[in-house]
C-alpha cells in the first residue's frame, strides 16, 4: 500500500492511499520549518517508511483538504505558524544592502547639514573678523581654525593689524563658537559612518568598492537600491546613474544627454582628457564588478582599476 | 578780517579772507574724527578766535581748493584717514539686529538639519525596531528613548514579546546610535540658541518679544531685515510676513489672499475662532510695540498682550 509524505505549516504528514494520516509530526517552532533546507520531520518519517513517496499534484489537493479538515476546528493553528513565519521572513529580509543604503544617505544629509550650517557660521564670523572668510574657503579648516585660535592670533596668520570687525562680547560670541563645536561634531561623525560604510563595502561588495570607491561604489548602490538590481543594470545604464534629471531633460527637449552620472566624481573619469570613454570604459568594468560580487566572486577589481589607469592617464 | 573755521577728514583749519591758512590742526587718528560729535578741534580754534565762522557753499568750494592743494604733494594723507574711516563706519555698522538675525536664522537651519537627521535615524532605527516609530512621532523624545532604553526595555514599554525587526551586531548598532548622538546634542544647542536669543530680544526689542513672543519676534526681524525696516512696514504688511508665496499666488492668479504669515503660530492666533481677526489686531499691536523699541520707549506690551487675550479667548 502506497504511502505520501506532505509537509506544510503545521507539520510533517504520513498518509496512506486513502488520505488517512497515519502519523504526524507537528512542528513546534519556526526552526522546524525552515523551508530552505530538508525538514527534519521528513527525513524521519523517510527513513522509518523507506517507501514513502511524495505526492503528485492531483493527490496533494486532496491531502490539502484533509490537512484543513483536520485542523479546520481551530484556525488559530493556521494563523500563528503563518503570522511568526511571516515575521521571520521580514526580518531575515533586513540585509547589509539596507544598512549600506542608509549609511550613504546619512553621510549625504550629514553633508548637506554641514553645508548648511558651515555657510550660516560664515557669515555670521564675518561680523567678527570679515578677513578671514575668504582666506580659508574649506568648511572645516574654517571651522577647525576658528575652534583654536583667538582673534589676535588669526589676525596675525592674515597679517592684518586692524579688522573690519566688530568686538563681540563674550556672550556674543558663545552662541557663534557653539555652532563650529557642533560644525565640528558633524564633520566627526561623518567620518566615522564614512570608515563603517567602508567596512560593510568590503565585506559585501569588495569589487565595487575597490573600483568605484566607498562613497561612489554606495551612491550608485544606494540609487539601484540594492546589489541585485544595481547588477542587472546594463553598463550603460550603471554609467548615468545619477544623472537622471539631465537624461530627462535630453528625452524631453532634445538638450544634450549626459555623459555620467555619479561616476563623474571618480578620478579615473574625472583626470582622464576623454570624460566621456573614461565614463563608458569605468561602467563597464562597474558592471562587471557588481556581478561579481552579487554572485560571491572573486576578488579581481585590483586588476581592472591598474588597466583603467593606465589606459586613461 | 574775517576767519572761517573748516575742518575736513584730515583736520581742522582756520583761514583767512583769500583762503590763506593762518593755523591748522590736523588729526592724529579717528577719534578726532567723530563727526557725531562737536570736534574738539573746532571747539579749541572758536575759543581762540571768537570772530571765526563758518565757511558758505560759495566759499567752501574754494576752501576745498586750498585743501587740495595743501595735501597735493601726498595723496597718502587723504588714503589712510578716508580708508581708516570707513573701517570704523563699517564695524559700528555691525548692530544687534545683525546678530539677531543670525542666531534666528541658525535655530531655523538647526531645526532643518534636526528634522532631515531625524527621519533619516527613524527609518534606520525601523530595521531593528519597527514597532517604535509610530509610538513615538516627537522626535526629540524619540532620540532620547533610543539613547536610554535597550531593545528589550523598549519592547516592554510597547508591550510587545517579539518584534519583525533584525539583531543588529554591536558594530551594526554604533552608527546608528552616534547619529542619534549627534541630533540629541543639535537639540541641546537649539535651545541654547534659543535661550540666548531671547536675551538678545529682551534687551534690544522687548516690547516685540513680550507681545511676539522669541521665536515669532525674531523671525518677523529677519524678513525685515531689521528693526528699522519692520517699524518701518504698516501693520498690515506685518500681518502677512512670512506669507509671501500664498500673497504673490494670490496677486498673480487670483487664488485666496493669505490672512496671516509667521503669526499664525502665536498662541492668541492660533487659538482663536476668527483667525483673520485676530491676526489683524495681534499685527496692529506688534508694529506698535515695534516702533516703541526702536524708540527706546517704555514696556507695555504686557498690557496690550492681556488685551488681545481676553479679547480673543
Amino acid at each position: 500500500m502506497a504511502k505520501y509524505i506532505f509537509s506544510n505549516i503545521l507539520g510533517t504528514f504520513l498518509f496512506d492511499e486513502n488520505f488517512k494520516v497515519i502519523e504526524k509530526i507537528p512542528y513546534k517552532g519556526d526552526e522546524d520549518r525552515d523551508y530552505t533546507k530538508e525538514l527534519p520531520a521528513e527525513t524521519k518519517l523517510k527513513n522509518k517508511y523507506k517507501d514513502a513517496l511524495k505526492p503528485d499534484y492531483a493527490k496533494e489537493t486532496k491531502v490539502l483538504q484533509k490537512i484543513l479538515d483536520h485542523f479546520s476546528q481551530n484556525p488559530k493553528l493556521f494563523y500563528q505558524p503563518n503570522l511568526s513565519l511571516t515575521a521571520r521572513k521580514l526580518t531575515s529580509s533586513v540585509s547589509d544592502d539596507n544598512i549600506i543604503i542608509h549609511t550613504i544617505s546619512s553621510i549625504e544629509e550629514l553633508d548637506k547639514a554641514i553645508n548648511m550650517l558651515s555657510k550660516r557660521l560664515r557669515e555670521w564670523f564675518d561680523l567678527y573678523l570679515p578677513e578671514f572668510n575668504r582666506s580659508t574657503p574649506d568648511h572645516e579648516a574654517f571651522v577647525q581654525l576658528i575652534l583654536r585660535k583667538n582673534r589676535k592670533e588669526m589676525m596675525k596668520d592674515l597679517n592684518i593689524n586692524s579688522t573690519l570687525g566688530k568686538d563681540f562680547d563674550k556672550i556674543d560670541m558663545k552662541p557663534m563658537m557653539d555652532l563650529a563645536g557642533q560644525i565640528d561634531s558633524l564633520f566627526k561623525l561623518r567620518k566615522k559612518q564614512e570608515l563603517y560604510l567602508e567596512i560593510m563595502m568590503k565585506r559585501h561588495c569588495p569589487n565595487l568598492n575597490e573600483l568605484a570607491g566607498t562613497l561612489i561604489g554606495a551612491k550608485l548602490f544606494a540609487i539601484a537600491g540594492s546589489l541585485r538590481k544595481l547588477a542587472l543594470f546594463p553598463a550603460s545604464t550603471v554609467q548615468l546613474l545619477g544623472a537622471e534629471n539631465a537624461l530627462f531633460r535630453h528625452m524631453r527637449t532634445g538638450a544634450k544627454p549626459p555623459k555620467y552620472g555619479v561616476i563623474i566624481s571618480h578620478p579615473i573619469v574625472r583626470q582622464a582628457k576623454e570624460k566621456g570613454k573614461a565614463a563608458r570604459a569605468l561602467a563597464d568594468k562597474l558592471s562587471l564588478a557588481v556581478k561579481i560580487d552579487l554572485y560571491k566572486g572573486q576578488f579581481i577589481a585590483d586588476k581592472y582599476k591598474k588597466d583603467l589607469e593606465e589606459k586613461f592617464r
